[in-house]
Formats: structure tokens, sequence, C-alpha cells
């Protein structure tokens, strides 16, 4: 039978309701969501404007603002009730990591402001609104929030979030026993050291993602690895690295699948110098006792499933970006060096 | 903001662990599982065999066990935990629906039994075994519980639970209040009759439904609409109508898109008499506020979501059989009068 | 070993180069092939307006003309040499269906024109241009002739052409012997009446495709059954119905797969009234001693590949409408009678 | 209008009917095709097992010979008539390559016998056999040759075959000018030496490919880079990846997708050393007159379609190994350094 089960812990958030990405240059990061990625923009305020993917049954999952460097402005958690709401403040509260109240922002009421032990941003509420599409996105099926869209990658919802820590043990303790996150797969290196987890609020195979940030001291806090979109289909994740590689989008990672949650990924960068991904894949996790996968550095060494090494630049970058530096870096897959013309069938 | 939520409702139940499926042929039903469906035989016992799809931690998720007429034998719930457990117990008995505690079965600890207004009997616990493979059985990657099965559909795991009732409300209104299930859609007919009732335990469109038996008084209680089996893909799914249609697997519904729930389908008759499904989709639910979908009659009329007719026979065959027939009735798809030899590319 | 081969016949002709298609509602066709279909405006001239798909490396596969009834304006064959061309013309004079000699059209050089025995119009010529693409079409990967499109289904190009015959053999013949298509399927009824005849020019499944017309004497000669374009991918159709259900595009039959040649099919009816198909599959005939499959009227009453019955305007409706009806018939999906409000998950 | 046309030439060759894979571990070579790829034994004779893929119309595709060493043992053209066959033997003895005939073998009738310039053995044949299926291979289309398969890969049939060269130029102009081969695409290095050169028989992207052989002098003549074989969806190349992943195939290069001629890829070898591919990919050629692309050295040091690098082993190993080397070399995707375990989501 099964030992300590993950299964006494709070499960009063419900979900990453959305995110907020900062980006330099905003022009081109608006247009590469909406005619790559193939999002809506929803509504504007101020220097941010609320996207959504076509799946979404809240307004928008993404806030794109302008700023100074690209990153995580802030995650959102939606609590599961109003009452869940409340125990998680106290308990944030009680961890020393509160920051106060805000009024609410556009789609949504009251929310509480703290941060990880890292430092990134984040609110949590409960109040919030459903998205009702105008006349022109109103789709024929009434269990669809929104018409089905053609450009880009059309990417349906945001998927998950994965940021970068210093002490990835602290934040994911943090996440586990404040949030209520629950762990399913995490890395753990020779020395014991914990060096990624995965966690999610429901059967999905995550949602919250913490690795460690390896550029030490001289790093900023609070740093973003990358933001994940989900589509259907594997066959619409190809179709997408056919459209980036046309539109010139930098692409990191061509497509290929994680060993890691097991999801098809492909990563890119976009115009303000963050990494996004589109993602799919169905692995659920039912059993509410689940011991999480524990992956060692070996294992981690042999790359991803189908064997593919992961690009170093993966390991590497995030934003902001270490050296300041802003924009996308040069794609890894522009750096290969000449291959013989030989067999290249 | 949304209006009475039911999120205040217990989650004590985690999942459908397992169901039970009563078959008159248990040799050609399993050799069905086992070469069509892809599933391993995980252990034997009695009249039963244990039987799971690659993709199932826990040992298994059919029981499939030898009866003078086809149905449901029952489902087992998973609880969230001990304390969960407790308290189902507890609203059950209040309900008057109690039967009694049995000592357990294969891979489960104590499980208490009871019915559902309708009769169909159900199973809860929470001890549980985790699934350990045998060395042939060993997967590469240790997140996935398997080797991957190449054998018919090759199915995942076990997916939804469709019986029928005569009182959908009632059945409906015990699912949601004694055992915590969220209602995401139903049919309500012009007549305020609820026709239909697609509840889940988790993110995931559905996991139990409850269909209107038109058979009336005639009808034996407790009737089994269908089980689900998920993959991953719709090639899968496709693939595995080419694979039917070759080993004479009677098709009762081509493969389509539901408009409800958004799911894939691919229906057919296993040798006992039962409709089994193939299924997959990934229409999730965020929202711990979700506004139940309600479809009307004239929706419905429209048929599945592309426009395809809802099969007939999917609205008056169920098992047991009315008539007391035994074994698959003569597939729809047989019984198409002749075409003319016209336009028929 | 093999009997009498077909493999002796000309191989004068490559394949079908372009088709022109009527319509009375010009605007919203165009509207229907460039928002819905993806294709993209190449040229204009006069009442006509020339449409490609991204993967063609002709300018053009669809030439689209006003017309007071929608069907078929031409078909033009491509020679596959100028030494064939002459030959190709030469057996159709002696086959006494010539025409005579035009001067060209947009993309190509001097064409013969000629009529089947049914007398749909068909013009064959050598001389053409090769697609060069605008800088903003420009594809990153010189072996594609052009960026990939994200629009509405995004045909990738041309890929049969299915005409209605009141005499299917007396054309099939001609087919055969006079522009050496190769027969891979047909329907003979059980009067021995042919009812059905897939032809090719190369190894692909089907390029020209003539069946029965069933309206008999009262009907128009040379009637137009469908044009259908080719997608990659079984995914990409899926997902154009579910595109076309938001659009309302009227779908007379969904997603399934055709038991004749086995390709992929979802007809829809474009504005004008023709019916057009998207298609995908590969089912490739390397044999060039094929003997042709012939499908009996029992086989062919048992509907498609999977047993999905044949909508039954397919065998009645073709362009123009016998009843002189312009615009799209009422898709028989909205005609599907209430169906009971019962199992309809 | 196009240049000089390559339609003037001879189209007597109608497909590869065949190809001979010699093996050093002929038991594990037959159960890696029987389980891994989903082929089925057709047919036994002395050191030989002939094996074919689901949806091959010829009896086999595949003749698995014993040898002391790995490689190819030869290629089967079949010619399109008996007057065709006849015709490309005296083009063949005329440019001093022809060997003589043999009295034909398993499913096919009398073949000549010859070499390309570099030495590989090639036969070509009229007389070929169709495939009867057996009872319990009989498939319920009769336009599909055999039962669908679920074993492995499930491949359908030969696709291409890819051999070494030491000088490309000479061995292309050999299969264009007496084979009447068609020059799709070809990589031109900086020094004007060809290094590649894809061609087909038909309008598939490739069927026979040379690509130079960097080993020089002291590589063996005739060497082979690898068989392919197709299946009709990258979700079925993609589950391949999986189920070799759980078999401990050696995984050269995981699936992605060519840039050369458009198609997905998945490399691995097979017991006897022999790199073996699943590939699919529908990129047709329809112009008789199409100007064959030339890549030049650094378009192809960019790597495949998506950016991936191509691996370093496709551009040195071939079978027979250059030093002797019997048997699978080490997969790259093993020889991954460890890496760091920090951000591997």
């Amino acid at each position: 039978m099964n030992g300590p089960a993950n299964n006494e812990l709070t499960r009063d958030v419900a979900h990453i309701h959305h995110a907020e990405l900062l980006t330099p240059t905003p022009q081109e990061s608006l247009e590469f969501f909406t005619e790559l990625f193939g999002m809506q923009i929803e509504s504007r305020s101020g220097q941010s404007v609320f996207l959504r993917g076509w799946g979404e049954t809240q307004p928008y999952g993404l806030k794109l603002t302008e700023s100074a460097l690209p990153g995580l402005g802030h995650m959102a958690l939606r609590a599961w009730s109003p009452e869940g709401l409340d125990r998680r403040v106290e308990a944030i509260q009680a961890a020393g990591l509160g920051k106060g109240w805000l009024d609410g922002d556009h789609g949504h009421g009251p929310a509480y402001q703290f941060r990880d032990p890292d430092g990134h941003g984040i609110e949590i509420f409960y109040e919030a609104e459903r998205y009702q599409p105008p006349e022109h996105l109103r789709p024929r099926l009434k269990n669809v929030p929104q018409r089905h869209v053609d450009r880009g990658a059309s990417v349906k919802r945001i998927d998950h979030v994965n940021v970068l820590a210093a002490d990835v043990a602290a934040n994911r303790a943090f996440a586990v026993e404040q949030l209520g996150c629950r762990l399913y797969e995490q890395v753990i290196l020779d020395n014991g050291e914990e060096a990624g987890a995965w966690m999610s609020l429901t059967i999905a195979a995550h949602e919250l993602i913490y690795t460690a940030d390896h550029a030490g001291e001289s790093a900023p806090p609070a740093r973003l690895h990358h933001f994940a979109w989900f589509v259907d289909t594997r066959e619409e994740l190809l179709r997408a690295a056919d459209l980036f590689l046309d539109a010139d989008v930098p692409i990191e990672a061509a497509p290929s699948k994680h060993a890691v949650a097991q999801g098809m990924f492909l990563y890119v960068y976009e115009p303000g110098g963050n990494r996004v991904e589109v993602t799919t894949g169905t692995h659920f996790i039912y059993d509410p006792a689940y011991a999480p996968v524990a992956w060692t550095q070996a294992e981690r060494a042999r790359g991803q499933a189908w064997g593919v090494k992961t690009i170093e630049t993966f390991h590497t970058y995030g934003t902001p970006d270490v050296n300041g530096i802003v924009g996308p870096p040069i794609p890894p897959t522009s750096q290969i060096p000449g291959a013989p013309g030989g067999a290249i069938a």
C-alpha cells in the first residue's frame, strides 16, 4: 500500500489563472502573440495588453506589459473558493512572504500579492469573470468559449509556468506547503541538491515548474525560464514549427518529446527575449497518493525522451538575461557548424 | 462575477479507479480486450480477470467478470484520503443507499459498497496499490507506468463510465452531493426533464455520465450505456477503426467528434454485447465556479459536433438488453439500405 | 503473373494542372476560397480570379469564374512533353471530340480545347510557368513553393476532379484510351452498368473521377460532382471541420474515410453551390500492371470505410443543379430529425 | 517558360520493387523487422527471408539475407513494360555495366543483373506476381492488399533506398540517363562537387538517393546508407519512437523533419548494423519539367528543416563499416555528455 501520501495537503488553489510577461519591445511582442501564437487581444490598460487563447474560459491568460527588461511580471492564482482564499492568505502571511491586498485587475476581484522565496511575484484571488465572446468570436458549440482560431499556432490556453530559482528545494516546499501544489516529478543531483520540481494543482502533469538558476550570485533573482501554451494535437505543434520557420522566429528547440512529464515541446524566443513554448500532451496523474518520480543526474544527461540532447541555452538562458542583454539570443540552431555536404537525406 | 458556485462541494473522491464489466462470453470478451483493445492481463481470480491499459498507475482499470447477462458489475471510486473515505461513507449511509464494507479486492483495501438511486453498484476505498511492472513490461522512462503497447487500439487507461438511469436528475443530484462530482454539461428536454448529465471528479471533461434510459418500465434497472478508454491521439483512434474493421468488430458509431464534452469517439460492441468506446480529447475545466452548459432538445437534434446524426441504437441500446438478448446487436452500419451505385467517391 | 496490363497506354499527360469553377456568387466564393480554404489570389483577369494552394509549383490550381450557373468551367491538363501534346491532340481529333487551339491563358502557353463524351470542357497544353513567390510569400526552405499558410483549411494543392456522366463507361474509356489515365478502381452495378471510375495520371489513388449522373434526361450535361484539395494530415482536415462549423459553412459530409481509394474526406458547399472537398491520404499504386479494383453494388451499400452511410445528397446533387436552383442546398446535417434527448454522450 | 526539361527521358522503370539487405545477425534482424517494424514473413528460401509491409501490392519489399557483413545485397527495379525492360537492358549494356540474366526469384520473372558506377548490385525485371493474402491476413476492404498490422511501427511499404557513392555525379548521371530517374533535389558543395542526389521514378519526392561516401580510399565500394519504410502518418512515426525506446532499439536520429524532400524521419540501427528509417511525408512533384532544387553547403549546414543539427554519424556511418566493425554502432544519443541538472523541463 502507499506510504505517506501528499494528499492531506490543502487544495485551496484551483489553477494558474493568468501570468504577466514583461517585454522591452511591446509592439513586436504583441504582434508575435497575436499573429504567430494566434491569441486575441481581449483588452488593453495602460502599458498592458490582455491576451487570450481560444480555449480559455477566463477572459485572458496572458497580461503582456511593457518594461525595461523582459521576464516575469507576476503569476496569478485562482483560489478554489472564498474560504480557500482566506486560508491561503493566512498561510502565506504566516510564512512571512505576504505583501498585501490589491483592489483587483481587469477580469478579477481583490487579489492578495506575495512572493515566493526566490522573489517571483504572485497574486491570488477568487472572484473572476467568465469570458463572454463578442458576436464575431461567438462559437457554434456552446461548450467552447470562443470560435476556433486559424492564426499561427492558434494556442488554446496557457498551460504552465517555469521559473528559475537559486534554491529549488525552498521554493518547491513553499509551493507544496503554502500553495497546495502537488509534486509529480523532480531532479535530484548526485550531491543531493534539487535541480528541478514539476508541480501541478490538477491531474495535468505540470502547471508550476521550478528549475535551478545556474547563473549564481551574478544573476538577478526571480528569473523566468518560460511560459507554455497548450495546443490540442502534436500535429498542430509540428505545423507551428513550419509557420515559425517561415516567419523567421528564432527556434531554440525544435519539436520533440520531453522525458520529464512526457510533454511534446517547441521552444522559441518572442521578440522581447523571453522563451515561450508551444506544448501538448496528456499525461494525467489520478493517484491521490502519487509518489513523485525522482530523476538522477545521469538519467537527465541522456537528454529528452527520444534521445535528443537538451539544447545548451536551455540550461543557461533566462529572463532577464544575466548580462543584461535585451532581446532574443541568437538561436542555437543558427550556430551549427557547417556539416559536411555528405549524407544528408 | 460568477453566480452560485459548485465549488463548496466535497472533493473527497479522487477518481474512478476501475470498473467491472459483466460478460456472458468471458473468453471472447477477454480476447477482445487483450488483442483488440491492447490491454494486459494483470491478474485473475475466480470468474474474473483484471485488465489494465499501459498508462494506468493503478494495477488495473477493468475487472472483467463472467455473468449470465452483460452489463455493469460495479464502479470503484478511490477516495482522496482516509478521512475523505470516512466522510463519504457517512454521507452515503445518511442518504440511505449504503450496503456495507467489503474486505477489499485485488489491488485495493477495504471498500464500502453502495448503490446509486438507479441501483448501479458502486464501491469506494482509499488504500490502493501502485502498479509495479514485471521486467518484460518495464518502461525505459520511469514516469511511464509500463512499456508502450502495440496491440490493437493500445488503450492507455479507462476514461469514463456512462450509465443509464430512469431518473437522471435524482442520480445526478446524488453524484454531485454525496460523491462530490462536478457537473459540467447536461441535456434538458423541452419538458424540463433532465436527459443527461456529464460529471467529473477532475478537470477532465467527463468521468461519470448519466443518460436517460428510454426503455421505461420494461427495462431492468441499473443498466450500462458504455465504458470508454483513452488513447493519446486522434490518429490512434482513427487507426483503431481500421484495425477493428479488419477484425470484424461490430462498429456502432464510426470515428467522429462529440458536441457534448468535445471528445473524439469510436463506439463498438465487445463480444459480450456491451458497448465500449475508444475516446480522446483534451477539454479541461479549470474554473472552480464553472456554470454547467445546458443543451436543449433542439441543439441535441443537430447531431454530433460536425453534424453527424447520432446513431439510433445509441438512444435505445444498453446492457443488459431490454429484451434479454445476449451478445452484440447487429451493428447499424450493416443495416444501411443499398445506396445507388452513383457518386460514391 | 499479371494478365493483360494497362501499362502499354500512353503516358503523354502529366497531371491536372488546374480546373475552372463557375460561380454565380463570385465575391462570396472568392472570400470562401481565400478565408476558409486558405488559398492565395495569384492573379485576376476579367471575370476570373486565379487562386493557388501554398504547395502548388504551378502559379495556380483554381480559376474561379463568374457565371449565371455554378459548375465546371473546364479542366486543364498538362502534357508530359511537347511531343506528347501533339500526340494527344491527334488522338482527340481522331476521336472526334476536338474543338481547336487557344492562344493560352495566364501562366501557360497554347492549349488545345476539347470535350469528353459527356461534354465536360477540357484543355491540354505543355508550356507552363513555374510559380515565383513574391517576397512576402517567400518560403525559408527552397524546395517549398511558398510560405506555409495559416488561414482556414490552408489547402496545399488541388488533388482531384470528380465529374458526373450519363455514360460512365464511355467517358472512362475516353479518359483511359485518349488521355492515358490509369483506371485504379470502379463500381459495377448488378446490371453490369459502370457507376463510377477512379482514374489517375500518377501513382496517386485518384485524379480524375467519373460517377453516374442519376438525374437522367432532365439533367443538363457535363455536370460537376466536386473538386478536392489536399492537406498533408488528417489532423488538418479534422481541424478544418471545426473552423467550417464556426464559420457556418454548410457541411454535407463530416470527416470520415472513403472505402474507395481510402482517402479521408470532408465535403462542404461553397457559396456558389458547388460541392468542394478537403482530402488527404496516401494510397499509392506503384504496380504498372495494376488490375483495377471493382466494387459491387452490395459492397458500396455498406457505406464508407468505417461504415458511415453515404450522405443521400452525395448521390443526387451536382452543379448546375437539376432544378436550376442556385446556391448551396440545405446541408443534410441540418435536416436531421430531432433525436430523443437520451444517451447522447 | 521552363528551360531544358528532364521530361524527354525514358520512363521505362516503374519503381523499386524490393531491396535486399545483408545481415550478419539473421535471427536478430528478422525479429527486428517482424516485431519492431511490424513486417510479415511472406516466404523463405535458403539463407533469405522475404518480408512485406501491410500496404505492399507486390509479395514483398524486403529480402533479408544472411551475410558475413551488413549492407546492400541488391536493389530490384520493376520495368514499366516488357518493351521497357528490353530497352533498359540494351542501354545498360551499352553503358558497359551489365552482368547478365537471372532466371528470376521468388515472386518475379527473369531479371537482368547489373551494377551502378559505384558497384551497387541492381536487378531489373517486368514479370511480377501480385500479392494474394492468406485468409488470416485478408483485409475487409478489397483495395487494401492485406489486413492492417498493429505490431511495432507497422510499416506500410518500402519507400526509398539511400546508397553511398565515391562519385555522386557519375552515379546520378547513370540513374537519370540509363534508368530514367528524375532528379528532384541535390547538394552542390562550394567546390562544385555533387554531395547528394535525390531522385525518383514517380511523383514521390525520393525513391533512389545517392550521397557522398566520405570514407574515401579506405572504404569498401557500394556501401549502403539506409533503407526507408513508409507509414501513413507522422503520429505513427512518433509512436514508433516510443516503442523503439522501450525495446532498447538504438535510435540514431529522433523524429524530426528533413529540409531536403521535406520528409519526417526516424533513424535507427537494426541488429545487423544497418541504418533503417521510418519515414512519412507527402511532397509530390507533378511538374514534368521540374527544375531540380540545388542546396548549397551553407544551406545544408543549417541542419534539418526545423534547425535540428544533423547527427554526426549520419555523415560518417554506412554499411559495411569502414573499419569492418559488425553490429550497430553505439547510438550517438547515448554519447551525450552529462548536461547540468538544471532547466530540463
